[in-house]
């Protein structure tokens, strides 16, 4: 892996109108939820991925969709690429309906692997 | 500890001026590095209060403060009273200069504990 960069991306939906908290919060869901996955996974290439990242500084970027098609299109590709992946769906205790598919995070990941997933995405 | 509530607060410097999506990416860093420090402690009453949040549905809670001196006390404190933290310090490659302290996690743990450190701080 020498010379790979590692990164996560994390991908909000800008279209539910999260107060700047509550997307931060989503956010933080959805990275920790893709680590857990790789923690639970047993793969052992995962988990050289998620080592190569802690120690490059984790790099995270947060990206936005504008609508649940789009967001369930992101967390699609990710799985068939077979990276590892989170998708958050609220419990809807505050500003949203119960069940709003708000956020996704793919990898950590090689960089060039996961900007196959969320490369043509903007910045949040 | 049956009846307990556990959560995370996340706690965003406000006078720094960050855009949404650096915002976001801070508060990941925070929620995740705490997780990590939890599994590497080896400590076994964390590990039940990562395993209670887990299953709880991990509440997740934004707060701000308004300088680095504030960030600091929130951090230490938390630190004192033997619960999990994480402080986040930005490499500087975009929006900070390089060692500027940004958000610190508190927990996973007991809500109440996590009160004493965060409870009087205001949402993000």
């Amino acid at each position: 892996m020498v010379g790979e960069s590692f990164k996560q991306t994390i991908v909000l939906r800008r279209d539910l109108g999260m107060g700047r908290g509550k997307a931060a919060a989503q956010a933080a869901h959805a990275s920790c939820e893709a680590v857990f996955r790789i923690l639970e996974s047993g793969d052992r290439r995962w988990m050289e991925w998620l080592e190569a990242w802690r120690r490059s500084g984790q790099e995270k970027v947060v990206l936005r969709v504008d609508s649940e098609r789009e967001l369930l299109e992101v967390y699609t590709k990710a799985v068939e690429l077979g990276l590892p992946a989170s998708l958050v769906v609220d419990a809807g205790r505050t500003q949203l309906p119960p069940g709003t598919k708000t956020a996704v995070a793919v990898g950590p990941a090689p960089e060039e692997l996961v900007d196959k997933v969320t490369g043509h995405l903007k910045l949040y």
